[in-house]
């Protein structure tokens, strides 16, 4: 009986601890003892006011509150209403669109857009390449579908994207799979606030350009862009790049509004492919349309009805960039204020471009956030060091933090 | 190049044309030209009041607009809020809750339900267990996850459960795959309308206690209620005799908001286990758990709050009944049209219990469907007939309409 199980046997693993989970748990336990000013919870991958409270955009809000009972009770179509996908497309690419066939799918968040990418291009126990500093859920999403995360590193020596083991990484599992996933999550990457720069962007691309001469290889690059509405308009530039690429390399993008609209709780993004041949995008859309009917039907249809909103009324799409705008500059302040701190304490910090994470490297996070919990400061400890969510923490705060967590990692040496 | 893909082998499929849409694309093109009067249009699977307009509760969206924007853009907990969780649990057995361990995670509506139970429960290539009157989306489920539909005789020759059938083709998969995942669609089946008397159920348990003699077989019934609260209110008593199984017989239990709460849009729902062995609902939720972040994250937490105030605030609770109720009675007054008509003329009908479809036993069911387009009558053709939705008509088309299907049936023979 000890070993009995119903599930099958590709589902029955062992229960990880959910460290994010936990230490956010003890973080709420502390601000009941000592009262939110007197902690310090980084734990949070959302924006937060300075009191810890959601922030919510209340333009975005205003327009999902206008609609009608039948737009939110309505199923939206299997692959999204056509106009929310034009509307996502518009969204994510803005004024720098690749050229090329391009489209869509609805998909529950960006989650649900990496779903469709594990399921629909590759092959069970296939690897799928992504950094040696990444989103902790990339693991889950991998094995649930049986596949595995093979990484590359992400920095050289001089902490910029390490594009030789990039490379020679690719190379080596197209070797063995003759297909590769890419999980490349940019601009403003979890958790370490890297973004490649344009002429990164470049070489990425002659990379591709190289290994895709074997016509056998099939790469399919997913682009992460979870945290590009937090970003300058400007990181957009490497979207124009990825037009003109050959067949056999797919352009994968996933829109979401769950940060850029504060739509968390909604569950509402999608997922874009751009190629340069329609054949492969028609087909893109047939089996991701599949999967949806698939795997969760439909999506949520007052998310999608609100872009629509935004997008058609041009006076309201200027409210909502302008209150994103106010807490893009806020969420730049933090990340400022605790990168000044880490630098006068010595400090040293992942390269931050911008995002909700700043990292902090580390061999062994897991004590060090577990003694800085005595210290009523609460980081996510990883594989390769602490996260700090600057997208949760007050200014003052990301001020007196780095001290703290230097003071630590100095005690503990 | 004919031939070239991007997407894995097992992702690449004919694409079927969609039935449903595309005859529901044709009534709306009548409705435009002839007017909304003068045509059936029975393809809708949503309840619609005799205008055509989704009935949407009152009662459910006040509760749901009065929620705050923090409520609806927080994330949710991965499995679920644990209070949503229990009332979906109270909603879906009410006093009709089976003794043994129970618990469940939430999904988007009762296809992420579906989803989780044929990943988690059945290996590739498996077959899964149905009647052979199915809901067509259980095969696209089926086949993006690589896994095959076998079918039983729904009806004997009286038109009565097919009991014989469920077993022989349960005891030949059993034999096959040591394992059976059942997709039983009671009460208030689709298409057909069927539900399974208790004493039906009770010989069906039997048939599950016989078979699990065999310890090296696992059975897992799936139970989709998707239509269960346009039903009577006794119609959960079989939830009763699902207790004290045998540890190899795992019960799941869809919950779903889309009919019973006119959430359709909003995409909530989620899977209970009821096992009487607790680690087997341990396990349960840990593989479920691990699924939602593995493939959608978390659920829309708009409707999960919806339902803990619901269940939170007796009044307000039994605002949303006498709402239902209001349409379940609607709904039986239309389907009892239909039925009384269909007797009249001599249309011969599969036996209808309850919820929002007829169903219309024909061998060249697409035949009758487009000439039916000619009389300006959309219904839906089926492998096996034409499924006819009462939720989607009103009393007096509901009355007409019999006629001319038959008049089309006897013109072609």
């Amino acid at each position: 009986m000890t070993n009995f199980s119903m599930a099958a046997n590709h589902s029955i693993r062992p229960v990880k601890e959910d460290v994010i989970f936990g230490m956010s748990l003890k973080a709420e336990e502390a601000i009941k003892r000592d009262g939110f000013k007197n902690i310090i919870n980084s734990t949070i991958g959302a924006l937060l006011d300075d009191e810890g409270k959601l922030v919510t955009f209340h333009s975005v809000f205003e327009v999902l509150k206008g609609l009608s009972d039948q737009q939110i009770a309505a199923y939206a179509p299997l692959s999204g209403m056509p106009e929310y996908i034009k509307c996502a497309i518009e969204a994510t690419f803005m004024d720098c669109r690749p050229e090329g066939f391009i489209d869509g799918v609805a998909t529950p968040g960006g989650s649900g857009a990496i779903r469709h990418a594990i399921w629909n291009y590759t092959d069970a126990g296939d690897k799928i390449l992504t950094s040696n500093w990444f989103w902790e859920p990339y693991q889950t999403m991998a094995s649930e579908h049986m596949r595995k995360i093979a990484t590359y590193e992400l920095y050289d020596e001089n902490m910029d994207f390490n594009l030789k083991s990039f490379e020679t990484s690719l190379s080596e599992l197209l070797s063995e799979q003759k297909r590769a996933l890419i999980l490349l999550n940019t601009p403003a990457h979890n958790p370490t606030g890297y973004s490649l720069s344009s002429s990164e962007w470049l070489r990425l691309r002659e990379v591709l350009v190289k290994l895709s001469k074997d016509e056998n290889n099939k790469i399919v690059l997913f682009i992460d862009v979870a945290y590009l509405d937090f970003c300058e308009d400007e990181e957009r530039e490497f979207f124009k790049i990825l037009g003109g690429l050959p067949k056999n390399v797919l352009i994968l993008v996933s829109f979401s509004m769950s940060k850029g609209y504060t739509f968390y709780g909604l569950r509402s993004g999608a997922l874009i492919g751009v190629s340069s041949e329609e054949k492969v995008i028609k087909e893109f859309k047939e089996v991701c349309a599949h999967s949806n009917r698939g795997v969760w039907s439909n999506g949520t249809r007052a998310a999608m009805e609100t872009l629509i909103e935004i997008y058609r009324n041009e006076t309201v799409k200027e409210k909502v960039m302008a209150e994103r705008k106010i807490h893009k500059e806020i969420l730049k302040q933090r990340a400022e204020a605790f990168i000044d701190s880490a630098s006068k304490v010595g400090l040293d910090l992942c390269p931050y471009k911008g995002g909700f994470f700043i990292s902090i490297p580390h061999d062994d996070s897991i004590k060090i956030a577990e003694k800085l919990v005595e210290k009523n400061v609460f980081v996510v400890p990883l594989e390769k060091g602490l996260r700090f969510a600057v997208c949760a923490v007050s200014i003052d705060k990301c001020k007196t933090a780095p001290l703290l967590i230097k003071e630590m990692m100095d005690s503990l040496k």
